[in-house]
């Protein structure tokens, strides 16, 4: 049986969606809302090859919701709201209460708002999208898809902290980890194009986008991953620190009588490729300023991929073996030169890049014959919360 | 010609020393003062074979260095002061400005002060320890020897945090690493053992005591090392939480209207194997307990070797290979059952344990053939020490 689900990511001004038939997995439509908030929303749509795009005078999520789902109707995707069958929404965060992706009634939804503890910037406004479309969509299930799910498999090891144990049991302080629903996808899809069981492969996933995160991923579980308690933890990214020495916030807090939002701001915000290059967040600007000869440029982008490029020999380690890298998102899909850095002397763990095939951004881009397969493969959230609306809700 | 040198090591209630004849190394005298500042002191002295134990009524460094230099003559040791050439103290913190063991003069002296910003609960006591022996051995050269130089060999990217780049122009902030004299001891003697030239090898040195780190050797040089800015960063230690999300510290500081002071008091000294075990910050204990079934020492104990296991795989990544691991320190020299679960699963980077070479803690643990030597080398920062007062003061 045919359904059309629809998946839903919405942000603090931002509405993304993409609609699908399932389980053919054929995308009818998709687009977004940009600038949400700010009373004149840039709305765009695709459909059957063509591209809609109009500014409204509309200003929170249920407008959004309302203007897409009559948009559908009236463009002719859609024959009536009563054929969508299903709709699934991205949530950032799914604490320890969710563990897969789940059915939304009201007592999941208090659930996710009650998250919003941990993920105040996110868990609100997922659960308003939520809301809006359940309004217009009564007949269709509603699912969640978290982005912590698919880590909920890490052992107590690693999830803990090394800190006084009472911090996990008072607070649920622990490591959350984040992209999973991208992990998930690809690591799923790498097996299916080597033409072998995930529940074989040692597989090091690699999301590298603005926000970036390892992911290491063995018999199809997540067994461990870079991001923690929050999305701000682990590697370098665009703006963010990652994993440092913890002693220097109270260090820069008191020479500087910073306050812990201020920290947090200065963490998540001015740090990263950013803050070492001093001109960027963006890695083609970055990667740019280097062909130039920017001495910061080139140093923030050696931090970067040396951080990848150890965070990879870690999760060897952790796996006892490898058998394939994932390269993920905006920069792991297209900066061939980032692949190129961060596979650059791996060769003792049997990654050997094929250049040519690199350049080309082709899906394998090993050199025939080496032990670990190393792969490019685009990220597709949406399709994997219509999977998951299948799965969950309609089967 | 033969040099009799001392080696002092100044803690904030403790003092160390060694008394070598150089070049032969032979130690002539050792021993140490405890509980200084109580006005209790506690002094224990080893020479020719005996043993002295005293109480004593004296509470600060210049009266322990006092005595312990009379006590030298007193019992024999030394004919007298004035044959003791050189005089090599440990300092914590050197900072960029001591790249290497250094002559002490009165500008050394003042920069050994002002690096107390970064080390304050150390440098000042050092300062102190250098001044009480100067003023009974004129004669005698003084060294300084750091913890930090043998890291600064780190490249610009190993050592700068992915913060906005001004605050290591404005305070300073960046990796220095701590360990380093019993690093650069164990990698160089782990070399020579080997009958290789250290700069032909990739090396790991695990030094694992109540404090912990690891660095990674190359060309003879600390090319990586997990201590940052302080010597909370890195691995979990027996008080100390090691890296964590840096989102943590805000998170409890809003919540349990925390200081900057107390944060760093909650991750010094109330985390690590204590803070999750609940029982004990000493592994002997942890080992002990994980034997008689208990549930969170034996967590404790995963949490730990894990950590080290992905850093030994992450410098492996790094150096884009491996020839050897060496384990020092209490913990590292002391415990079979850590190595082994450290080494557990590494068999893909050619480390393969012989278990009863293990237990026995022989110098070389590795399976015959393994391509990973796998040693057990005790650490003697005070004879580094010696050597370096020769190599720096008196050649």
């Amino acid at each position: 049986m045919t359904h059309l689900i629809l998946a839903v990511n919405s942000g603090s001004s931002s509405l993304k969606f993409e609609l699908f038939s399932m389980p053919d997995e054929i995308t009818l439509a998709k687009g977004l809302f940009e600038r949400l908030g700010t009373g004149s929303a840039l709305f765009t749509l695709q459909a059957d090859g063509n591209k809609y795009r109009v500014t409204l005078p509309i200003s929170n999520h249920q407008q959004a919701a309302d203007y897409l789902l009559d948009a559908l109707v009236k463009h002719g995707i859609v024959t009536a709201l009563a054929t969508i069958s299903g709709v699934g929404h991205r949530v950032a965060h799914g604490g320890e209460y969710f563990k897969d992706s789940a059915l939304i009634d009201p007592s999941s939804l208090a659930e996710i708002e009650k998250l919003g503890d941990l993920a105040p910037s996110h868990n609100p406004i997922n659960a308003r999208g939520i809301r809006a479309f359940s309004r217009r969509l009564p007949q269709a299930v509603t699912v969640g898809v978290f982005d912590t799910s698919f880590h909920q498999t890490l052992g107590e090891a690693g999830y803990l902290y090394p800190l006084p144990y009472r911090y996990y049991a008072d607070y649920g302080i622990r490591r959350y980890g984040f992209h999973g629903t991208s992990h998930k996808y690809v690591g799923e899809t790498c097996a299916r194009l080597m033409g072998r069981d995930s529940r074989q492969l040692r597989m090091i996933s690699c999301h590298l986008g603005n926000g970036a995160s390892l992911c290491a991923i063995q018999n199809g579980l997540s067994v461990a991953t870079t991001m923690g308690f929050t999305p701000l933890a682990g590697l370098m990214m665009g703006t963010r620190c990652g994993d440092i020495d913890p002693s220097i916030l109270p260090f820069i807090a008191e020479r500087e009588n910073k306050s812990a939002q201020q920290l947090l701001e200065i963490m998540n915000n001015q740090s990263g490729l950013l803050g070492i290059s001093g001109i960027s967040n963006d890695c083609r600007d970055i990667v740019n300023a280097v062909t130039a000869g920017h001495h910061r440029a080139e140093l923030a982008l050696t931090m970067f991929t040396d951080r990848i490029r150890s965070a990879i020999g870690g999760y060897a380690a952790h796996m006892g073996g490898l058998d394939a890298v994932i390269f993920t998102a905006g920069i792991g899909e297209n900066s061939a030169e980032i692949r190129r850095r961060v596979c650059r002397n791996l060769g003792f763990f049997g990654i050997r890049l094929n250049e040519d095939k690199n350049q080309r951004h082709e899906t394998f881009i090993q050199q025939d014959g080496a032990p670990v397969t190393v792969a490019v493969i685009p990220t597709h959230e949406e399709l994997m919360i219509a999977r998951d609306v299948l799965r969950v809700g309609l089967c």
